[in-house]
């Protein structure tokens, strides 16, 4: 099975906006075993759009469209499907009453060219998640498929998720019910990971069901995907627990979350179970730390705040750190320390080190110093992070993440990817 | 004159590597006034680059081919471009002597296939630029032509400035020299920039050379592109030279940099020539300020660091700002000022507002006040801020940064785009 993307929108060839649509969708269509050799930017125009598709059914079993839903002039996703199936489109009127009331319910002004997005083409159905105002639509051209999702991306997501994923794999032959979970790793690097679960792959490919799947995903981690068909939902749903408690059972605590959850979701949720408050002093990573901790909705229950350093005067007279090198695990705990009592928090973590490009107290870039201080344990990890200056301190922050978190889960594993 | 921008290697394809180098190419080629209407990425596989490449030549011009010139037996563009342009890969000897220099000039032990970035296609020229190991390419094809540039984002950026855009030029019919120079904008609308502008750019219009073109780029602001056309490259600096001033003279003090330069590098490099310091206190930015700022090499001269505040406690007890609400330009000063004070620097500013997705002292997400303190003189503004949390906090940081810049070069001008 072969699906293609092609991604809508003047505003993405001319670089206003960067298409990370794709890349997501490409990721999950690999994790389901599904390939795709070709992703195209058009933009907002019916000839080429016509075009882009026309040649992706050729080359492919199926194409996504992203984009182009909405309910203005610009937006011909709709129409450009029409023209490629060589039907009219017409409007849903139970889709028009719908799309009304969202507005009406959201206290927003209705203008009536939102109804534009109740257009189908003929032959089409609508996909049943539609978490905005734009529903997005499955349309079967002879054995193939157009799917068309809108480009804001938690709508395109929910959408690929919930009905494309598992419709493209009953296209595959599969008849039954699919569900996927995906389990996210820091701490093993990929091939250290495919050795540890090689035994149970082999396994599971002579049963064919579950499947494991790999993705490493830079920063994000390690993924490992369990896809699991049965009769119903709960029987795949079933057969997904029971092989994640395998899989845990084989890696253990190296996967730090679940799906779509990151480290920092993942760590302020553990910290807001325990009661627990958090503050943190950074040199190396700058601020990097508390601008992700703080991305998070509701960050700042649990996260107090943090410390940037960049200058000796304030390491050493205004925080009390002993003067001396900072680049050292001394420095780190007494900067993790630091950040606890000075900030009144409960957990106090640092991290500091050389982020490059030059060296500093005689240390190349991406030594990196991380520290934790809880109430009961005081603690500071050397690590080589690899990378330019970005990468060092986008690994650092990620770093003394799990290092937070593998010691609130009691776990005495090393930090970082070996 | 249509250029199509195609991306090559399969981790593109999988997501583990999101495609900024096409949105930066869209963007210049926008700039320079060349069409591309289709933008597509492929895996590392030369049967199906082949087919993007010939695909490419039959619906434009030109063709961008971006990656899989390393030394890898997975980089096939150059045997991609061969087979399409029927003809054989020589080795360059005079390339592969300098590939081996390099190597050894920077200490790096010399594996014998990287002798394979000496090759090119029969008819085909090196590009001139050359900042790594990987040589791109020039190959003419009948009265069309392919390139190819490494995927490292500076390397491909500085083959194409410094080579590819003039060379489609001159194939679009320009035999001058043609140099451009990117002015970067905050604080005016798109729509208001273009009124400023109008009779400039209409006079410009009629005499042809140079020209004036605009793009929006998000929180990198508003681009205005200066291109000019001349018989030498002293010619065409100088004509450039001397629109910047007219540009200048009409747009003013809402340009902050040149080119490359960021807001964040132009804020710094302005206050280490008047020889100060700063520091920062962040409550809805949450360290992203401190992050951009520090992202910067040598940013610690300058940034001698921050605070991000997310408790009350840290707020009014540690940091002695009054009780009270936050989301005041009354809070903003007291903020600003104890970052100056506390941090020990010359200059503090402060952000403090609503992030969202729920209000907040009855405020609204993207109500923001911004106040800088310097040393004779304190201000807050209010702003009304776009978009979602993640957009509201990077306008918060790049608006905090355009109100420093301009009341350090003595402008009173608001911070904020209109």
């Amino acid at each position: 099975m072969r699906c293609e993307i092609v991604a809508v929108g003047t505003e993405l060839l001319l670089g206003q906006i960067i298409d990370s649509n794709s890349s997501w969708m490409g990721e999950q269509l690999a994790l389901a075993g599904i390939d795709s050799h070709y992703q195209t930017k058009v933009g907002d125009n019916q000839a080429r759009i016509v075009n882009c598709i026309r040649l992706a059914l050729q080359r492919s079993d199926a194409v996504i469209l992203c984009g182009g839903l909405g309910p203005t002039q610009d937006d011909i996703t709709r129409e450009s499907i029409a023209e490629v199936l060589g039907v009219p489109l017409r409007r849903d009127q139970a889709m028009a009453g719908h799309i009304r009331k969202l507005f009406e319910r959201r206290g927003r002004r209705f203008a009536e060219n939102n109804l534009r997005q109740a257009d189908l083409p003929e032959g089409a159905a609508f996909i049943e998640q539609m978490p905005g105002t734009a529903p997005g639509l499955i349309c079967p051209i002879g054995d193939k498929v157009i799917y068309a999702v809108p480009g804001v991306p938690h709508e395109m997501r929910d959408m690929i998720s919930g009905s494309i994923l598992s419709d493209l794999q009953r296209r595959m032959g599969v008849t039954a019910v699919i569900r996927s979970r995906v389990l996210r790793s820091w701490g093993e690097s990929e091939s250290g990971l495919a050795e540890m679960l090689h035994e149970r792959i082999e396994a599971l490919d002579e049963a064919g069901n579950p499947t494991l799947a790999f993705q490493a995903s830079g920063i994000e981690g390690l993924k490992i995907r369990i896809t699991a068909k049965a009769a119903t939902e709960e029987a795949a749903e079933a057969l997904i627990e029971s092989e994640e408690a395998n899989v845990r059972a084989i890696v253990g605590d190296a996967i730090f979350a679940v799906d779509e959850t990151n480290m920092e979701a993942a760590v302020l949720e553990l910290l807001r179970e325990r009661g627990l408050t958090m503050a943190a002093l950074e040199s190396v990573t700058g601020g990097l730390l508390a601008a992700r901790l703080t991305e998070v909705t509701g960050a700042a229950d649990v996260f107090l705040g943090g410390i940037t350093v960049c200058s000796d005067e304030l390491m050493f007279h205004e925080l009390g750190i002993p003067e001396g090198p900072i680049v050292t695990a001394e420095c780190a705990k007494a900067m993790a320390t630091a950040a606890r009592d000075k900030l009144g928090a409960d957990v106090g973590v640092a991290v500091t080190g050389v982020a490059g490009p030059q060296e500093k107290e005689g240390h190349p870039p991406g030594l990196v110093f991380l520290a934790v201080a809880l109430t009961d344990h005081l603690e500071a990890q050397q690590v080589r992070l690899p990378g330019d200056r970005r990468r060092i301190r986008q690994f650092g922050v990620i770093s003394i993440l799990n290092l937070l978190r593998l010691r609130l889960i009691g776990s005495d594993r090393e930090a970082v990817m070996r």
